[in-house]
């Protein structure tokens, strides 16, 4: 169940001139065990201004609060930081997304449950991602927010920009959205709270056991 | 003392059609109180066979037997995932480095203890990432192995194929290994079991308050 993607070396022997070494390591299990919860990703996807990253925050808050080993990866840490090197071409928002997965499988093999808010607006490349894991570690969150109510709240005036002419290739408007088919969660912003919506997700967290 | 290197969103509103949305976040300083220790990337760098590896695994198990929330990075999770696409070139071994440095920022950003070990041969490289962290926060760890050592131990078998003209480019060989001059922990393999190199690393930490 919670087998680690990568290779172990659980035990070998390196002669060094008069010292015999022995390599122990920590296995995923060790690090599942050590924590009160089963790790995985919770891959929100959705449009700018859905409301991605304040779900996101707020499912992390109920996790941390409750005890749970948590993170998470938005713009905010990644843009400049890991994928600070990248422009929006279109191979380079493959890049991006690459990367995001990479990170996220990392977190997960370090036994942490960790929400990743990002438009990620192909289902290839969340499909690509979801193969890298093991089974029932990538949750797909789809944040289902009407484009006129994204383009309404507009929280980082982007879609004013976008009216203007001075912002191009904007997902949903003149580039495409590639809304999930099967996702295993699905968020009605307009219709509940921050909190009702984070909660949806917490419930199907328990209901699949990641944690009691 | 352990403030996040990222933008951290306290409080926002954003106003939905009728729904008022208070965005709440966990802390950097949060997450490093539901841990029993300061997070840190202790950033191994050695020759290759000098014993990062061996000795980031055995600090690894110590600090997570010992309770500690930790991870280890080094090439069995990053040259087939995150680092997958880079080849060995001069530009793409900084990229290498620059990438695992912000990833380390990331798993000290959510509390963890975390181990590096790879060669990262050059000075401005390691100092690059010392900068990417707040005080304290990245412990540079000489595994001071001598080359003829290393050789002897070949765990890989690299050296042997240097030797045959198999590979060139080799750090410590006709590649340059810039050694630290100012380590935070500097740890004589030939000279102790690897257990009691490990204890050296751990005894540092706590030390420095990294841990009771």
């Amino acid at each position: 169940m919670t087998q680690s993607p990568y290779k172990t070396v659980d035990s070998e022997t390196e002669k060094s001139s008069d010292v015999v070494w022995h390599q122990a390591s920590v296995s995923h299990e060790d690090r599942v065990k050590s924590n009160k919860h089963r790790p995985a990703v919770l891959w929100f996807t959705g449009l700018s201004g859905s409301g991605k990253s304040t779900i996101a925050n707020a499912v992390d808050k109920m996790l941390h609060d409750g005890g749970c080993k948590t993170y998470v990866l938005d713009g905010d840490n990644i843009r400049h930081g890991l994928n600070g090197d990248l422009t929006f071409s279109d191979a380079d928002r493959i890049e991006n997304i690459r990367r995001i997965g990479e990170v996220a499988k990392l977190f997960v093999d370090a036994g942490l449950l960790v929400c990743s808010a990002f438009i990620s607006p192909f289902k290839s490349d969340r499909e690509m991602i979801a193969k890298k894991l093991n089974q029932g570690e990538f949750i797909e969150v789809f944040i289902d927010t009407p484009l006129g109510i994204c383009a309404q709240r507009d929280p980082k005036g982007l879609y004013a920009k976008v009216k203007t002419g001075e912002i191009k290739n904007f997902t949903g408007i003149d580039s495409t959205y590639e809304a999930p088919q099967n996702a295993d969660i699905v968020i009605k912003t307009a219709e509940c709270s921050v909190e009702d919506c984070a909660l949806q997700i917490i419930n199907y967290l328990k209901q699949n056991g990641y944690f009691q």
